[in-house]
């Protein structure tokens, strides 16, 4: 029979650190510090598997759990000496989900349960302190009804907000013991009104409650929302761990605290964490308390810290860190508890970092000597990356700052002010670039933080929720902005100067100072030098995958080189058509009727094709660069606006009934399906010979005039037959060898295909007796395998996507299953006849690193993405690499 | 080295009937003919490999073709006594083309070759008839500079004008010897002036030209036409056959005819034919001249016959017609010359036939013990049997005959006039339905013909250019029709009561008849019992694959099975949204805001669907039906006109620009790739209850009422993933349970996919888990796969089609390259997780006999097509399945 729950207590543990998919993060690490021989109170994990077998059998747990719980709870009870439902010694537990993967503030908890009216009396017997037992009994009344039994907060919220008013008094602390055990009068009155049952009072049925709340919270909406973003698989499931209580709020002598082993934001190696005085655990991460730091490093804030404070238990806690930093080889993230002067670790697990901090701390520790590079490596993700990739405030900008909070995650952001995160969200639809500005921010949030741009809250420390989940995210955030009081009924914040700030104004933070200013500030390119620039070494020396960038102009070429890409793979023509002139010569070749007219308004086009390609290949050098030839359907490039049409009609001496009449000929149903692609370039065979022919020239003058060695690739879009690359290639193969003849100078060069249609990976040994390399559009291939427009899911694919139909959004992560088994038979057929077919990507799946870790996979050679993503997708290959090697040593 | 030419004459060939490939139809069947015997005029063939390797070496060669031809020329001198070029006694040949399927009229010919101003006299001194070789000589010029040198046409034709005007003559048959003579020179002097050269006057020159233009003909518009109407390669080639000349021109006891061993057009048991006196064998095909019937047999017309005129010659044609038909077992289509009282056979083929003549043809020779049941399965054409299944004129239905011609192929046919190939073209992109008037046609209107409904010419024989070709088409045709007088300048024909008939009016051809009727005629179902079910008796009896109708009404369905369906395959329930009140109730559920909005419109359309479905299920009793939960975009549904807006604005009690935004947000830029299928479904679950009720219900009613066995089939459109096949299994089967527990009936009913995306072959697998059946759409599966829309690819299909740039039409026949290995692959995976897996598609395809053979050979349970095309799947069925066997064994 399987073993569902494993305790731990007394320095021994029935699970360790290892069995972090069983026990989840929390329990696994409770089992293991306690058998490394920390002060953790005593208690048990179910399994993560009674979640999975909960939901498996329709919400019904295992049959044998209820007898080993009742065993465990037995065994806690001798470990502690106190009694469950005790009326002398009470024993109080806490209930907490912990799953496999780190979700902070996800799941429910539930505090100080066992309390009831008998209870509570041994309580305030042990403790002698009636107001902190009938407080915590208050407070577990208000948390079981809320979370376990779904009652609206706000009902006993208020009734406390009365008792408060009455009483004319404005903080929960001015209540007094008499005040507190009406309370519990008052909130056990309003639950039966409510619920139409009495407040249970049994301790083991309040457990059983807590237990299924925990379970119930993996489904619930924001665990979902979270799960989605970070790629968490709904079937992993939570475990719970229920564990004897200890108070940091029995008094003065009480404390509690979270802390990193390093500085999270930076990575820089000093202790750095935060505590509350006389408080329970939830209110350090709350943000509801400006909680003080543990001690003086780092500029921390004026406030005492606990080394002054409490000495003897930061002197504790220190070692406990060193020893947590060395057991666990990586940067730790700790809550304590001081009951009483005796500190307790509550938690430990690897901490959340910047992707700053993230590089710091791999490369101080392979300087340490504490990891390899490989772990190094492998200890930043690569998702994370781009945050650092990405502008920050220009130093020499004016900006006028309005307001100055904690700065809780770097980077910058600019956008108009919004004040919930369901404007958030709706903004973000639009396209709107948005700041989300709120008091404090709550899991329920979520989705409306992935919407904006950046996060600035009224309250919190470095440790809240806002503070957590942005810098998780790589997202900017400030906190604890005491300076602006929020009024969202007005939609609106002031600042100390009594300036109003309306929603819809633009603001900018920055992340790094905490500082919020007016208007959009200018920002300036990262720094990728020191750690980074080391990091990407080790990450280069094991990547086997190359890394190519979409560049469409010199400077993207020169950003993609500064980011260290092996050359470009897309260079998307078309965008160079609607610059200025060009586009108007674009328009005559559009309108124009015959052969003629077309090679009239191409020969205008043709210098300055060859001017863009020029100054392209001078910028990569040797690098290769990949061009694909004009793709989009003639039709986007005519104005679509009546007065636009006119103007045009105007421009080419064409009645406008005429334009109209071409540019409704060329109107097309399904535009993703039609004449597009080389199909354009099969029925004009003269814009690809104009194309091709400045792609030579450009290429031969420079080899001709500098010496380079520019080996030019040009890609066929959209093949979908062997006659489309064997005659598109025959044709360019002539244009080339007129040029080079012509200008006497000898180049290579190589055509290939841009394979984005099932039936070029069903046909792929065919393409690939002229093509000289596949490119894979996995855009285009996503939307013609999946039958799903990019355009137009937006009414369907998010409903497919938060309902767990789609594993992924097809869009951002490829999807492995369908569309990638679809590149994997182009690859084999392809090289089936081609050997050593040089195979890429350019889609936009090329930047997103699950996908290129399938690419690594597959075989293929590289995979090109934007420029800013590029040192991500160097990020993700090595990882692609180093995963695979240690799958099979 | 290869053997490029083969030899044929005095009773010894060196090919013989069977190699078609080589020698193409004409020479291996002349090969064939001079081997058992009979009367062929001596010649050789040059291969059709001389031809591919033309075309494959730049319309070079190969080198040693000079030599063989040299050499067979000398032997055909030596056979003929003659000798080519020669002053006393010169031999001339014809060159003709000889494509490996019968290519009527398609390839130019060369006739006379050998003549110039000293060989002329040669032949005066031979036949003592200097305006014969005169006028032969007149002939030939002109001939050689149309067709090998390209020169215009008109440019002599206007001479020969100009010299009959001078002389005051109509005919060219007045014109004497010295006249044609003369007119020698000035054809001499205009060629030189025109093309910058000399007339050749070496016979080796102008054969070599004449042998090149043959080959180039294999490339013209019009044989590349050809060839995609009758799914002939390009690059079969064809032969050049070099043959001594015989001439039915050299007076009265010469003539030249054409003849069927059976009546091409009904299949009637007699020998059939006409010919000309004094003729030309070109006359005849050109129907210039009306010709005489070769007996009296089947009520030919009045003239007299070659039985009555040349008894002799008869006789031993209708020997060798006997000799023929036994030797090849089949009917023949035969060209004949007699010179001076002497036959020649020029030509022997399997005749052209109608349908109908096709299956009495192969029912009577069964009967006569010629052929096998399983062979005359193999001569009737699946693609040409769908002439007979649709309607003829209504006998009794008034009409009002206005001219009366040929009837050269049977049916029915009604449109406006036009009187151009170009304009019936034109109308066809337009979907207008049009009959083509000409006075007669030529090689260049075969498009024109393949876009009409029907073909009326006003002169021309049985055996004219338009007679010949529509019968291949399948297409209702009249020629000869001297009733009208055509008028192209003023666009109108006239009668013989003077009555006008202007572009665009319209008019009714019975091809069976010969009948032209004022207006449109009502027609009736055609009669599918006699020969035609004797036939499909057969059929049935070695087909394996089912066929199925696609049929959305009851009406619909009743055809379905009178025409044999084995069930229908696809009910399209969105078609039956459109009619009267549904199309309202079906706009109130998309204007609907919220799902109860939804829940009341549906529950208007719930009975009606019931209704639907009990009717088809009525109709076909036991047999399975197949329907299709709703499929395509609700904006489809949707007014588009700003009035009809306005109207459902006001039904709805909505303002317009509610109703504008709704129909607005439902827009898509690439609805085939939208908000549709299974995705409507999974969205609005609603829907697909609605549907899965009533059809669970009708079916529950029809066996509780009537002990029907109704299966129903419920498929589910656009699957792209495992959970929406899934979830949508489960949902239906909710829905059914119910339905059955609360009618307190049980039945049988299947859930199964349509697979129509790449990705749902590629996880078929995973499909099969759920799905009971798979239906492809290979409609949408090709426009997926190709990357391909239907809609938009008008503008460049044709292009690509008639370059040869796509094998085929891939909407008309299914890509086997791509789409089928699409279709393969989901088969296979789908039967390995379900190896008793139902297949079947519901695409255009199903109709298609290349499609259907395809479907056959991979393994299909069935196909499904529109109910008229049921026979000719089922004919194609059973012709896949004896291609097969003959393979095999």
């Amino acid at each position: 029979m399987a073993k569902f729950i494993y305790f731990f207590g007394e320095g021994k543990a029935e699970g360790n650190g290892n069995m972090r998919e069983l026990l989840g993060g929390k329990g696994a690490n409770l089992a293991e510090m306690t058998a490394i021989g920390l002060p953790v109170p005593p208690g048990f994990t179910i399994t993560t598997e009674v979640c999975t077998e909960f939901y498996k059998n329709n919400r019904n747990y295992p049959a044998s759990l209820k007898a080993e719980l009742e065993e465990n709870l037995a065994h806690l009870e001798k470990v502690t000496g106190k009694k469950f439902g005790d009326e002398k010694n009470p024993l109080l537990v806490s209930v907490r989900s912990g799953a496999r993967a780190s979700m902070p503030g996800m799941m429910d908890t539930v505090l100080n349960l066992g309390l009831n009216d008998k209870t509570v009396k041994g309580l305030i017997e042990k403790t002698g302190d009636p107001r902190f037992a009938y407080d915590a009994y208050r407070r577990f009344i208000q948390m079981y009804a809320d979370v376990v039994m779904g009652m609206d907060r706000d009902l006993l919220e208020n009734i406390l907000e009365e008792c408060k008013q009455a009483k004319g008094v404005q903080a929960d602390t001015e209540l007094d013991a008499e005040d507190l055990k009406k309370l519990v009068v008052l909130f056990k009155e309003k639950y039966k009104e409510t619920l139409g049952q009495e407040f249970p009072s049994d301790p083991v049925e309040l457990l059983w409650g807590a237990i299924g709340a925990v379970f119930g919270s993996w489904m619930n909406h924001r665990a979902i929302v979270y799960r989605k973003l970070n790629n968490i698989p709904a079937d992993w499931g939570t475990a719970v761990n229920v564990q004897a209580m200890v108070f940091g709020n029995m008094g003065d002598d009480c404390a509690t605290g979270v802390a990193f082993t390093r500085n999270p934001a930076t990575g820089e190696k000093y202790f750095y964490g935060e505590f509350l005085i006389n408080a329970q655990g939830e209110d350090v991460v709350a943000g509801i308390r400006t909680p003080q730091p543990i001690n003086k490093e780092g500029g921390a804030s004026d406030l005492p810290s606990l080394q002054e404070v409490m000495p003897e238990s930061y002197d504790q806690l220190v070692k406990i860190k060193n020893l947590l930093e060395q057991h666990y080889r990586d940067m730790q993230d700790i809550e304590f508890t001081i009951e009483k002067k005796k500190l307790f670790m509550l938690q430990t697990r690897n901490g959340k970092r910047t992707a700053r901090a993230a590089i710091k701390v791999a490369v101080d520790m392979v300087k340490e000597g504490l990891i390899s590079e490989k772990e190094a490596v492998l200890r930043v993700s690569p998702s994370q990356l781009g945050q650092l990739l990405h502008p920050s405030l220009d130093p020499k900008a004016p900006k006028e700052v309005i307001a100055k909070g904690l700065p809780a995650s770097p980077g910058a952001a600019s956008g108009a002010i919004v004040f919930s995160a369901e404007d958030a969200e709706a903004a973000a639809a639009e396209k709107r670039k948005v700041v989300l500005v709120r008091l404090e921010t709550s899991p329920e949030d979520i989705h409306g933080m992935d919407a904006a741009q950046g996060i600035l809250t009224a309250r919190g420390g470095m440790t809240s929720h806002a503070a957590v989940v942005t810098r998780g995210m790589g997202k900017c955030c400030v906190v604890g902005c005491s300076d602006i009081k929020v009024d969202y009924q007005k939609k609106q914040f002031s600042n100390r100067q009594g300036e109003i700030f309306k929603e819809g104004d633009v603001i900018t933070l920055n992340g790094s100072t905490g500082e919020v200013m007016r208007g959009a500030v200018p920002t300036i390119q990262p720094d990728i030098s020191g750690d980074f620039a080391t990091l990407m070494g080790w990450v280069d020396k094991y990547k086997k995958l190359g890394v190519r960038a979409n560049a469409d102009t010199p400077k993207d070429a020169r950003v993609a080189r500064n980011f260290g890409a092996d050359g470009i793979g897309l260079v998307r023509t078309e965008h160079m058509f609607f610059q200025g002139e060009r586009i108007r010569a674009m328009r005559e070749m559009i309108m124009a009727e015959d052969i003629e007219g077309r090679q009239k308004a191409l020969a205008k086009i043709l210098p300055m094709q060859r001017q863009d390609y020029y100054d392209i290949f001078v910028e990569m050098k040797d690098l290769p660069v990949m061009i694909r030839l004009l793709d989009p359907p003639l039709n986007e490039f005519l104005p679509q606006e009546e007065r636009e049409m006119a103007e045009l009609a105007e421009i080419m001496g064409m009645p406008l009934a005429k334009v109209k009449a071409i540019a409704e000929h060329l109107h097309e149903n399904n535009p993703m399906l039609g004449h597009r692609g080389c199909r354009l370039g099969m029925t004009f065979p003269e814009i690809y010979d104009m194309q091709v022919q400045a792609i030579i020239e450009a290429a031969c003058e420079l080899t001709r005039d500098k010496g380079f060695n520019v080996v030019p690739e040009i890609m066929m879009p959209l093949v979908a037959t062997y006659n489309e690359m064997h005659l598109l290639k025959e044709r360019a193969d002539k244009v080339a060898a007129e040029v080079m003849e012509r200008l006497g100078v000898k180049i290579k060069y190589m055509v290939g295909a841009c394979v984005e249609l099932p039936r070029t990976c069903l046909i792929a040994d065919r393409i690939a007796e002229d093509a000289e390399f596949f490119s894979f559009g996995t855009n285009d291939l996503t939307q013609t395998t999946y039958g799903l427009s990019r355009d137009d899911s937006g009414d369907f694919l998010p409903f497919y996507v938060e309902h767990n139909l789609y594993e992924h959004n097809p869009f951002i992560s490829i999807d492995q299953t369908g569309v990638g088994e679809m590149v994997k038979i182009g690859c084999e057929r392809g090289r089936k006849t081609r050997p050593n077919l040089k195979i890429g990507i350019c889609g936009e799946h090329g930047g997103e690193p699950e996908s290129i870790k399938f690419f690594h996979r597959i075989g293929l050679n590289y995979v090109s993405c934007s420029p800013f993503r590029v040192p991500v997708a160097r990020l993700a290959a090595a990882h692609g690499a180093l995963e695979e090697e240690m799958k099979k040593g």
